[in-house]
């Protein structure tokens, strides 16, 4: 890339983040009269719905410390997410202390805490909001719930599973995912060695299971013993899905890498053994950058809509009917997730193909889900790419994808240009710290 | 409707039946391995999935069993019937007697009993499997069936709720509904005065809370004091939903009143005040079906796509975004259903409005979900009218909407010819009887 092109995206991306995206939730979401964030919001911000889904209020919570401790130290990010801090400990959980799925406006609860996700986002989101504030109760409130997790994950939906596991068992992604992002995330907060375990544990499933370099193709559901079985769940692809958690997986190795990098001359400075076995874990790490890489590539050879632009949202391995009617929609997420992981595997790679596919899906995003006349971006096109909801919030998307994806390319584009030599590249708003996605 | 016309749409609708679905799901949904039915069928018959759903297999031991009791006594159908019958009493029910959700293959559990719908159709089912058949064992699990949902009906999902009901108590539309269709199915195999109870409860709730004339819009959730929340799922209007319990409550009334009638013609040759009652009720039903057609109409201008045609799926009542991504899509079911609640409505009041949604929707129908090449219908088309899916079956579409609603409209065009004083139309493939949809 050109220090030109480097110079053009980042003016871009900076651009939307501190003039459409922030703006429009800063305006819209704050709820100045209950406390917390309203997230069901029309194409205008409007208001459509007030009831509040705990793990998007995490979501924002997380995304406001973030942007403070990431990007720019500017105070009114820490108010903007103190109320959200304030609402979700005082209504978000149960009296056991799992996170509810839904509260309405004054925080009454609505939808019980059916799955273990809302959590995740909690724990981390508090986590941040510690880092951003020294807040102790948010420390404690982050540590509860990720011991919590930990105890739940073996039954993640605890009473409100329907599968019955005996008959066909099959592991899905989600799972490793969000382990591996929480641990990232979490990091010095945890006990010692505790992230490196988890880390590697759901790496290898990951890498072990999902990610089928035979077949090429990242599936979402997979049997223990690695086969595909006979039915529509075992043939899900979700490319967005994919390319997010390949993209965490490339941050989290190569985050790994430079620790072993730095271990490694330590210990070499020390003794022979040391730096051979820092070699040895280099070289077993940058096999799985190419394989990670290799996977982001076939993954979006295989999920891009040759014919009309964008990555669908759901397919089937087999070009058999997908299980999902809003199949070849295409969805803001997964074009969020998708600039990442081409962004990062150029980074990682130099090559050229990565560029390629980070220069089409920014060409999409910015010709279809970008609104530069209400600010943030679209959710939900249809395959065609026109908008088949204008809501820019709703039950699924708030403050999170979005600004999270915009602030991870930032963060590269300024680590190219200093790998470049050069000092960040120009029309940059913030004080120069790279975003550093991992707390 | 001249005779002509009636000719050839009962013509165009007995081919479809006889010549294009029916075949299509003898053909390729008999499980001649493992016994029961597959559902998950590509355009050309294809199987991609090979689960049983228990409440789809229901729905399909219902349809020949009743294709058998009121269409013509074909023995082959009775064959098929069997196959159902046989596979889900062996291996549908859990331990307390209530029908899982999804069952593999070879008929070993996958999903829980995670609410009573596919127990709803489990009674109806072997209720009509038992009339074809004579099979006591069939009555027995019908009634057992019947009487635990009887048990289960406050409380529908279990200990799968996900709401908390205290906060926001939305009354739903689909539990009426599916009260009123059980009760007029099993019918006389029900305990004295219990359908016309059932009846009676159910047709206040849907016309006192669901059907809002000021407002011309049938609410599928509405609080217990008729109020509409300020939220997504308060403002949700299903077109296809609510022309279905249009059309059952409309065919209920319709049926009550010919009882009544009936009833009150024997009382006013023995007493005038039976005959004064008889008169009073045949009043109030008048006025429910000046309601309910009222309110088809009103649901009919509302819920089709003047732009691009069909009904849509999902819709919001203020126009605000609904909570679901194939809102505007255009599905199977809401099609056929829409075709019954048009010419029952026309039976009824002879108002031409109703003709003419009829012929719109029959012309939409034929030609874009009708499947000329291979036969049944497709489900899932894009607002547009394309196929968004190609499959013909799969977890929610089977051998149900389409031939029902085939069968309601065949048994409609005899009735309309003879009130008109002719024989039945032409090109009447069956013997004649017709559909009694009430059994």
């Amino acid at each position: 890339m050109t220090n030109a092109e480097l110079t053009q995206f980042k003016t871009r991306y900076v651009k939307n983040l501190e003039e459409s995206v922030i703006p429009f939730w800063e305006k819209y979401s704050i709820d100045r009269e209950a406390g917390g964030y309203l997230t069901c919001l029309e194409r205008d911000g409007r208001l459509f719905d007030a009831d509040k889904f705990t793990w998007l209020g995490a979501r924002e919570l997380w995304m406001w410390s973030k942007l403070y401790t990431s990007y720019r130290r500017e105070p009114r990010w820490v108010d903007l997410a103190q109320t959200g801090a304030d609402f979700l400990k005082r209504y978000g959980r149960d009296p056991r202390g799992d996170w509810y799925f839904a509260l309405d406006r004054q925080g009454r609860p609505l939808v019980e805490a059916y799955n273990i996700f809302s959590d995740c986002f909690a724990a981390v989101a508090f986590a941040e909001y510690h880092r951003a504030t020294g807040d102790r109760e948010s420390l404690e409130i982050a540590l509860a719930t990720y011991r919590r997790i930990q105890e739940r994950k073996s039954n993640p939906k605890g009473r409100f599973t329907k599968q019955i596991g005996s008959t066909r068992s099959l592991k899905a992604m989600a799972l490793p995912m969000i382990q591996i992002w929480m641990a990232e995330e979490m990091g010095d907060l945890l006990e010692p060695g505790l992230r490196e375990a988890v880390v590697r544990e759901n790496i290898d499933q990951v890498t072990s299971l999902h990610i089928d370099r035979e077949r090429r193709a990242v599936f979402e559901r997979v049997a223990a013993d690695g086969s595909h079985p006979f039915c529509m769940e075992g043939r899900l692809l979700t490319p967005g899905h994919a390319l997010e958690v390949l993209w965490f997986l490339l941050r989290t190795v190569s985050r790994r890498s430079r620790s072993a990098g730095l271990a490694a001359g330590k210990a070499g400075a020390a003794n022979t053994t040391g730096a051979a076995e820092g070699g040895a874990a280099a070289a077993d790490d940058a096999a799985l950058i190419e394989l990670l890489t290799e996977a982001v590539l076939f993954t979006a050879e295989r999920g891009w809509d040759h014919e009309q632009g964008g990555f669908f949202y759901y397919m089937d391995y087999e070009g058999l009917p997908p299980d999902k009617l809003e199949w070849d929609m295409k969805l803001w997420w997964v074009h969020a997730e998708a600039l990442c992981a081409f962004l990062i595997s150029y980074q990682l790679t130099g090559r050229s193909e990565f560029l390629e596919w980070f220069r089409r899906t920014d060409d999409y995003v910015f010709s279809h889900f970008d609104d530069p006349e209400y600010g943030e971006w679209f959710g939900y096109l249809h395959r065609g790419g026109d908008a088949a909801l204008t809501l820019k919030g709703g039950k699924w998307k708030g403050f999170f994808h979005v600004p999270r994806a915009l602030l991870t390319c930032i963060g590269v584009f300024d680590e190219l240009a200093a790998a470049a030599g050069g000092p960040p590249p120009e029309h940059s708003q913030h004080d120069g710290a790279k975003e550093r996605h991992h707390g």
